[in-house]
């Protein structure tokens, strides 16, 4: 069975920093985390500003807080902004409901985790992660 | 190199407190912090409320989380509240999204802190900040 | 009545600066609370450690909420340490039991605020705050 | 002036396993932070627990609250253990008092941020820590 280690966490944050360089985009914070919601990765570039760890686990833990990509919150919070203030609160506030939040999943559709991209546009933060989820050999899930 | 020194803080309140008192405003709180986002100096006038510090530190930590200023989070908020909710969460309840919060910024446009401001209309409260910021000799950015 | 201006407030950290460069004192942070508990005043020289503006704010609001100095926590938790622990709970994590936070009185022993300094000793930084609280015409109550 | 890049951060996380790897310790969570507090880089090995990310940042925010390697606070703990309970409190939970974060400095001997790390004995870790720390070129001070 396919695992996340920290060998392929690397590999998730390599691939969607080479992504990030092709596209030229904004520094970018980005976090890999396991199923279990709990850090296993992490690589800030330098010229970010303070609080993108913060930013970029929220959309990982958001993710898998629900079992969908930060994408689908985001639309939830649109069409049921009251669903998403419960979310923050019985998340002791660590649900960031924009797109870049993407669930790692193996080939069956296993969860094996999430990555959480911040730094440029939501949307260019989520090809970020996505780029860096299939480097790895794994599927993404953006929601 | 620039840098922001206690004496710089001090000068950044005292130029704020200056351009108050010639747009006659109500009474003020004025925090500096660094660019690791930690208090470097406060005040807070005789007849403001007791929340003052707070508000003031939320604005210059918002500027300081997303690397923009609280006006920024401000038209955000608008757009997308979501957004201004998770990060609201993710921060411990630290992120206050209206003008007054308003980086700091060397010749390079470097960030060497922000500075927040409360307790007229939200934007006088930037126009004190970006006032005590050029005071020192720095460059505001007020988002 | 004495009050606890803003002006008073400055003159009380001027004053604990001023016997912190006679001492020869590391640099320090000086938090300067009304007796609501909330900050009037603060200044972090340049030199010290990221957490000194909480360390300080947890001297002088230890003091006030139980309306004695901080050297009178110290003395509790070494014979009481679970009254420490209840206090730090119910304060929401805000006391700091150790030295350095002192009492602002007026003539008539009313409590008008207190000042918390950290970054030497507890017993320099207590004689530091003294020093300033003195300076500004008030009386100091270590604990 | 030397600075704490994320390259940099990444060859300190590479020296520590390095350093693991030739004492055959157990598996470690290795976390670098900038001197603001920030994390700026991470990484977990396969096979630790749960909550060994919020172990090596507790270490590494510890050293840098106080400006000390956390043996420092370690000792601290011993003899005023209300110290360390009040500086758990005020700093939001985030303080972990037992070697194994220790502070990045340059040749001046300025602080550019901390390493902790965690999965061995406290002893082992700060062996770690200070051999990434090392072998990224920096100076390690352990407390």
């Amino acid at each position: 069975m396919a695992q996340l280690t920290l060998d392929k966490a690397n590999q998730i944050i390599e691939g969607a920093l080479a992504k990030a360089k092709t596209l030229g985009l904004k520094p970018l914070a980005i976090a890999v985390f396991d199923a279990g919601g709990h850090l296993k990765a992490f690589q800030r570039q330098d010229g970010t500003s303070i609080l993108r760890f913060e930013i970029a686990s929220g959309k990982a833990f958001g993710a898998l807080a629900v079992g969908a990509g930060s994408r689908w919150l985001h639309n939830q919070a649109k069409d049921r902004p009251h669903f998403l203030e419960g979310l923050s609160g019985i998340s002791g506030g660590r649900v960031m409901p924009v797109p870049g939040g993407v669930l790692i999943k193996d080939a069956n559709g296993e969860i094996l985790g999430a990555t959480g991209v911040t730094g440029d546009t939501s949307d260019n933060d989520e090809a970020a992660a996505v780029a860096g989820i299939e480097a790895a050999g794994f599927a993404a899930d953006a929601g």
